[in-house]
């Protein structure tokens, strides 16, 4: 047994932890940060989920010198800029920023995260300048949240606290970013989680991805994966508290709210609906097709339109190269049912009460197969003329 | 040694063909037809190639029970209604209308050709009534191909004169209609072609299948496959007159510029842009890489603001799963180098020049992975507002 609560002021509450954000210049928006660190007065053990795309960006390549779990205490995060596509020199970049940090911060395998425009190298001097105004001793989460934002509408921070059976506490808390190219192979999304759980540096790399395959790796805006995209979890141990369960648990609820945040604020998004197949013959088949679900630009603009046409469901599916049968073939939206053998055609009444729950911020779409046991349930929002609007003028 | 002319009126012009269209009551509009038949007065060998989509339409079902090449001699379409998913009821009233069709027509393994919205029932008295309507002797090419729209703006229609050396002469004509749910994989099409070539039975087959992969298996105008797609040949002999060679040609170029006109006539499209792949490892890895790049919102959208934003067409790449290396890669537009490993970022020269080429109706994306000598080109269209549009309120 344990109890998870939910805390304000996110990765600020988790000890020996402190971060900060300055803008330095590469938003234009003085007043919001475009360079933020977060550190652990201790060492961490550091695990890394990174984005699958060839072109990985510079940082990520740096990262990956260290492997996929490694002991380190710090991560310098920066906006408007991916460094990526920017070959050995933008290597060289990280490397001689994070030479620059200050000795007394004593960083052991620092690490940088970026996230903006591909193809362009990172100013070095603002960022150098900047770091000389960051305070490595705030505890600033809220600015560093907001600093690492891109086309997000709003911040995304969270923090709980566990308290275990022998009354042992602990906390975790993230921040994030990532609003469009948002799909189900990691998507271009940053989150930086920090514990102070004591979690076993041997489990650190199975627990993060199995939370991030509930979470960042089922949402999809627009079905494109970016050069950039990472998860981070720092655990530094300061808290001595430990417990498995519980702690994936709590890991677990933190990136799955994340991501539902990271949908919720897709590029032009008004909802957030949950796309669970059934009866699948298989857990791959009902996984493929729940993602061309969410995927697929005629359900995304039937969900905008606010319009109950369960052929572009079925012609989805159908199209995804699964087995399927439209004889057995049920869709329900919510508790309603769409369509089956028997009900082919929506009736006025059954229209008119579609209509209602489509007009709902969230709401669920499932699909019953007939055919096996597989089940998966991918998570998808509609697509608006802010979608195009945001994602036509991005650069320019 | 060939000829191959252009001459109006497509259907008309062919040997043996008639074609006429009523308004049955399915569309509203009474000025345009909604109900379409093709037939030919002597027995033709018919090919077919249909969607990919597992929840086939009833007619595409009903037609699959001669086979993919079966003798006949009449098609008859209808708009506006899919007569998809509606189960072995959509097949009986398949075979009840093609029964009252008049004795003295000799229809010969008739099948239907529907498009539309799925799920509904086809209404069988308009229909009926309709074809009391039609002048089975017309020659009347233009209302065909303006039957069988939907959301198209424009009708596709074309004819060619084929001239052999030894002066024999035959003609080859279609109509062709499909503006969204565009996919390699067939699209939301449907083409109905018409020949008097003397086309060996045995060669039908292998002769519609590479011209439909080199025209409508490579536009893309949202990555969609619907359930009623069908491409369907007619040779009926008329001529007497075939060379296989001449005749090849003519079907690819008839079928590759009804594929332009159908992407040109994107739901929404401003411009068409042919994405060339070269230099891939394979020339399924280099067909992968260009139909990412022609479904990618994050590609689409840029071409619709215009913008040069090469990191979205390296990024899509790399996210495709092929190999490739930032180091190898070379990106032009048309003849404009955008990127290579020694230029990587857009000086205001280059960048000037991509604007222009941008603000083209159509253009050239060529992008060399540097890696083996696979090459594929798919062709895509930008998204703008009025995809979004057009899809939100389809069927309201």
């Amino acid at each position: 047994m344990f109890t998870i609560t939910s805390l304000k002021n996110g990765l600020a509450n988790v000890e020996g932890f402190y971060c900060d954000a300055v803008n330095c210049g590469l938003r234009p928006d003085p007043g919001q940060g475009d360079l933020a660190f977060i550190r652990s007065d201790r060492l961490c053990t550091i695990s890394a989920v990174y984005t699958t795309n060839r072109f990985r960006a510079a940082p990520l390549r740096h990262a990956l010198r260290y492997g996929k779990t490694f002991e380190g205490n710090f991560i310098l995060a920066n906006a408007k800029n991916a460094n990526a596509m920017t070959g050995e020199a933008g290597i060289r970049d990280v490397e001689e920023i994070l030479a620059a940090l200050p000795a007394e911060l004593d960083a052991r395998n620092p690490v940088m995260s970026s996230t903006g425009v591909i193809g362009y190298r990172l100013p070095l001097e603002k960022i150098l300048s900047g770091l000389q105004r960051l305070d490595w001793n705030a505890k600033n989460s809220d600015a560093a949240a907001r600093a690492i934002l891109t086309t997000d509408s709003f911040k995304k921070e969270l923090c709980f606290e566990v308290e275990l059976e022998n009354g042992e506490r602990f906390r975790i808390a993230a921040i994030a970013k990532g609003a469009g190219m948002i799909n189900p192979a990691m998507a271009t999304m940053l989150c930086f989680i920090a514990t102070d759980a004591a979690v076993p540096a041997e489990e650190m790399e199975e627990l993060l991805e199995e939370a991030v395959s509930l979470s960042f790796n089922r949402i999809s805006v627009d079905g494109d994966t970016s050069t950039n995209d990472s998860v981070f979890l720092m655990a530094n141990g300061a808290s001595g508290a430990y417990d498995r369960d519980a702690f994936a648990e709590a890991l677990k609820r933190l990136t799955f709210e994340l991501a539902m945040m990271i949908l919720r604020d897709g590029e032009g998004a008004n909802k957030v609906v949950a796309f669970e197949v059934t009866g699948a013959a298989s857990d791959e088949e009902a996984m493929t097709a729940a993602t061309n679900l969410s995927n697929s630009l005629l359900v995304k603009t039937a969900l905008f339109g606010e319009d109950p046409n369960w052929g572009r469901i079925a012609s989805t599916i159908g199209a995804s190269g699964i087995a399927c049968d439209e004889e057995r073939l049920v869709i329900r939206y919510d508790d309603l049912l769409i369509y089956d053998a028997e009900h082919r055609e929506l009736d006025p009444e059954r229209e008119e009460k579609a209509y209602r729950i489509m007009k709902r911020d969230s709401f669920r779409i499932l699909c019953d197969l007939g055919i096996g046991t597989g089940s998966y349930t991918a998570y998808g929002c509609d697509l608006s003329y802010d979608y195009v609007k945001i994602n036509a003028e991005y650069r320019t």
